[in-house]
């Protein structure tokens, strides 16, 4: 691939118009493929057919005594509890099981924190005029669409390597009593594939809030997802290190198996203090008698410990590997001299940074061609990049030839996207 | 049984002593007896047990190529939107289906419609100084609990024979921008076991709220859970008559499996108008993904149909008619002339009227002799009782023993409290 930056404008143009017969080509073939979502495949699936059928009579009655298809138990059974505070690293009294999705136990809490308020703090975030929220970028849609239905006045925070600009975070959460709360991905992170450093996560424990009612949302959707096995990164535990700081009641965390066992099927957990758990609880009995006990049950018997979860998870890996790699290899090939992206070592996604002004373009040039991408700017909060640069890739879902084939459209669009973004500025300074 | 009214000062008196003998007697018993939770019992969770193992690998993929232990499918699997549909005499196209709990959803749409607002309409409730909502009383705790948790006013409206005081409902819901919603439960009400007539039904269909945002919210809990087959109160749809009035965006439809299949493992639905659920998707979308999936597969497997769905039924009435009879009769037998209730024909209580300002005594009592009924005051907003009155019997989770046992305390109790009330009344009129 020639040096497009050193190219004169002719040879440009040249390399343009070869590109563009290309891409002409290829929306002849009328693709229709889908890197937007970051689901898991239908082979992931299969994995966990046996936890449907592995529930017998004897199951039902609890070591209490109590019935899981009865009401009750409202943070969920003692079992379940464990399984979650083992992969969250917590006592199974800091965790609290509520149905299938942790995205929803996450809006609860905001919504709960907004009209309601938190323990140890008289103020719900709805008494400040202008509650504010930090948002690590680029990051999830789906965080972001929920403090944005709040109107909660969400702020940027880039991610560095090591996991979100600390300076500019403690510089906000110290100081801004209207700060009340910061969006993390801390391993894997959605999109980045950033896993949060140590001294990362140990500022985040040692921060001192303005506001009284601050929390950190950790989400740690991709813990237990590694792809190379024993190569793969460490995450620090926080509520570990708060407890250092005395700052346990400042962290939400959460996870659910719903890229280990069934997605939208599994469970959710919520982690916290005990104080924090505690307030949830007569804040969450007020919305629900109790959460599914028969699709912990079933989870418990499936997933067991640790031990069973880390070999199912080498499963998913052996399935996702292969087309996380595929896509490296194409982008590699292509483009590495006009665009960055990191090859993440677990997680979903993978982060790929065209030149600024070129992602909208990318994205349409893919759409048109019959390939759907997730859309330019839903990784930053109110659906705007404001350098128009950030493509999240979803490679779990699509089969390897198909990510192939995308990927490869990829690549040609962010070429033919890239020399008509260097044309027109080279006219631009022309004129 | 003496007829108190007519007894002597000392007559009561003795009977008062002879009572309260007995009484002491069962105290020594050391009984532990729960009237006071509306749990189906033991036998009841066991008829669902073949759904647990009922999915098979073939049902994973729907007609639509969808795989259902994946994301998507916000609505919910067409096949269980038809079945709970069904259920509700509305069209699969009205009804949205999410996770267990029923209550969940309510609290949901009243969080929403609070901060948000509702489809029709520029303002969310909290845009008033004093939203108010509609209770009929005797009512449901936790419909109660929702409302307050919000700061909404709530406002008791007698339950009489045949439903709601409708003239009281409408003076309210005409004349008064801030009255927002009505909590009904229109069929086998909590705890009551009133159904409201046709007539009722129809006016409230007809009801032209001052209020552009007001919701009737339909818990429709008890639609299929007759006790005595065809002998069954008939609900008017009350869907099909808003369409008559054009106000079919006034009413949110609640109903959940919790006591067809697994208590807090079933499935909720909401039904509700087109343009509701449009609405209402787009709200919800914001707070999940989508529901779980698998657990609606089983129950469409394992239901069916309203055939199959009468027949379960049939099942758990034939389990419950020997309990509600077993109350009913030892009540009959024991305090007909101090107590009224009514012996409903379907639902999960006995609503127990005893002499105003004896309630909370009988409670006590029944409380320091090891029987424990449901708070008194639990069944009206705020938990206060104006005329401490109304015991709300729940009869379906003991076993047929220790519900004898129980009731006959209860009446030995309701004995007890009324002759110290009259003696006490008696002394006061004397001074």
């Amino acid at each position: 691939m020639p040096q497009y930056s050193l190219l004169s404008r002719e040879e440009k143009e040249n390399e343009l118009e070869l590109l563009r017969k290309q891409y002409k080509t290829i929306c002849n073939m009328n693709l229709s493929l889908d890197m937007s979502r970051g689901r898991p495949c239908r082979d992931q699936a299969a994995f966990a057919m046996d936890m449907l059928n592995c529930l017998t009579p004897e199951d039902m009655i609890l070591a209490d005594g109590s019935d899981v298809r009865n009401y009750g138990i409202p943070a969920g059974i003692l079992s379940a509890r464990k399984l979650m505070g083992g992969i969250l690293g917590l006592d199974p009294t800091e965790v609290y099981i509520c149905g299938s999705s942790s995205l929803n136990i996450m809006f609860d809490l905001v919504s709960h924190a907004y009209l309601h308020g938190v323990y140890g703090s008289n103020e719900p975030w709805r008494a400040s005029e202008h509650p504010k929220f930090l948002c690590p970028v680029p990051g999830y849609d789906r965080h972001f669409a929920i403090t944005e239905y709040f109107g909660i006045y969400m702020i940027n925070i880039p991610i560095l390597e090591d996991g979100p600009d600390m300076d500019m975070v403690e510089n906000y959460v110290n100081n801004d009593p209207d700060v009340k709360g910061i969006w993390c991905i801390p391993k894997y992170s959605n999109p980045t594939g950033v896993t949060y450093s140590d001294e990362v996560v140990r500022r985040l424990a040692a921060l001192k809030p303005a506001a009284d009612n601050f929390r950190i949302f950790w989400d740690n959707s991709y813990v237990v997802h590694d792809l190379y096995g024993d190569d793969k990164d460490e995450l620090a535990n926080i509520m570990d290190l708060c407890k250092e700081y005395g700052s346990e009641d400042m962290v939400y965390e959460f996870t659910s198996t719903s890229k280990m066992t069934f997605a939208g099927g599994g469970l959710a957990a919520l982690g916290a203090s005990r104080h924090n758990i505690d307030y949830i609880s007569k804040q969450f009995a007020v919305e629900s008698i109790g959460w599914n006990k028969l699709n912990m049950l079933m989870h418990v018997k499936f997933l067991k410990d640790n031990e069973t979860i880390a070999a199912l998870m080498r499963k998913h890996a052996a399935v996702l590997r292969p087309k996380f790699k595929a896509v490296e290899e194409i982008l590699e090939a292509e483009v590495s001299d006009i665009a960055q992206w990191k090859n993440p070592k677990g997680g979903y996604f993978i982060s790929f940074n065209v030149m600024d002004g070129c992602a909208t373009r990318v994205y349409n040039l893919c759409k048109d061609a019959g390939v759907k991408l997730t859309p330019v700017g839903a990784t930053y909060p109110y659906g705007h990049d404001p350098h128009d640069s950030n493509i999240r890739i979803a490679p779990t879902s699509p089969s390897l030839d198909d990510l192939t084939q995308a990927t490869a459209l990829l690549c040609l669009c962010t070429k033919i996207a890239t020399l008509e973004k260097l044309l027109t500025d080279g006219e631009a300074e022309e004129v």
